[in-house]
């Protein structure tokens, strides 16, 4: 996020490997997450980001959405090289010197090959899961979409072939020479938080189903 | 987000126009956020989604942080193409059916061209913007960055040539038949809120700066 925020304080940190398989810690930081933003290249050759909702099925993302990218895919007619962004930004820092200002936060970044799901079992298994990534157990506490239904949403496959995994939550870092200057230092934590659920018309009972996002 | 989601319940919902001037809303929600996520060409041809820092002056997207887009625009040569997404979750969206589960989001696409700033005088302007969004005034209330830390540091500049606005904030939308079911349905609303602030060491005090974000 700045020029400082490749470091890690994880035991094995700022992740940036080869074709490795995603690990247990990037997979978990996907599973917690519900929104990321999808580069692509268009039909016209120019960079493209859009946020997406998704959710992970072993090392495939699933992104929920009709885009530019799908244009760009028909125009190709095959896979679309592409890249996910998932960041949770975690804290402000505010350092002694402007210069160690930066922020707390996990993020990881697929690297794969876009592709439609077009299967009609493999698109409602994954519809399935994207409606469970907004509250856990939801898709067996809704109506079930229709072939109709499920036929005109897109759901698109990107393949984990590359997962750079970085974090950056160690705090103020300030020079030794700045650490007597009068000036507030430290984190101010950031979260996201559940409010008030807001029924919609018709529907007894303020409490929203257990399990919406985010958990824990 | 979804594929629902390109509605939107503003007097002029779902901006999606060529080459417009970003308007004040849009201006006014990019500066309400924080962080972004770029989407660039690397220098090997495939598209990048890299989260970053930003502030904005004027129709310029300031970003802070080194990442391969700099390798990129090294050679290149030249100002590179790239967009810049940045997106508020402000709610879940839970339907009596699968298919209309949602998000409600406010999102802004940018599009244009990346340059280094490397101008010194320029780059700190940007440099006291970058750390007065992380808190309002801040720049002032720290020990400002000496030519040296400046030239280490990279600054890039967004230019506003494009910009989508998107917001879908019209909760629950069920068909008719469906309104009679038995599922719960309405918006948990969802915010990004601060914590306790964490003083480092050898500071007294607990209170951070006023002005940290997220303000309101």
């Amino acid at each position: 996020m700045t020029a400082h925020c490749t470091s890690a304080d994880t035991p094995r940190p700022h992740r940036k490997l080869d074709r490795y398989r995603p690990d247990d810690e990037a997979r978990a930081f996907l599973d917690s997450q519900l929104v990321g933003h999808l580069a692509y290249v268009s039909a016209g050759g120019r960079p493209h980001a859009v946020p997406m909702m998704y959710a992970r099925v072993g090392d495939v993302v699933y992104l929920h959405g009709s885009t530019g990218a799908g244009t760009a895919l028909r125009t190709r007619g095959g896979p679309l090289p592409a890249s996910f962004s998932v960041t949770s930004v975690e804290g402000l820092v505010l350092a002694r010197a402007a210069v160690h200002h930066s922020l707390q936060f996990r993020s990881v970044v697929v690297h794969g090959e876009l592709s439609t799901v077009t299967d009609e079992h493999a698109k409602r298994v994954a519809f399935d899961v994207l409606v469970d990534a907004v509250a856990a157990g939801r898709s067996a506490q809704c109506r079930p979409a229709s072939s109709k239904e499920l036929a005109s949403t897109a759901v698109l496959a990107l393949s984990m072939d590359q997962v750079d995994h970085k974090a950056r939550l160690h705090g103020v870092v300030d020079d030794a020479e700045d650490l007597a200057l009068p000036f507030w230092a430290g984190v101010v934590p950031l979260a996201v938080v559940a409010g008030e659920p807001q029924p919609d018309a018709g529907v007894s009972g303020r409490a929203a189903p257990a399990g919406c996002w985010p958990s824990g």
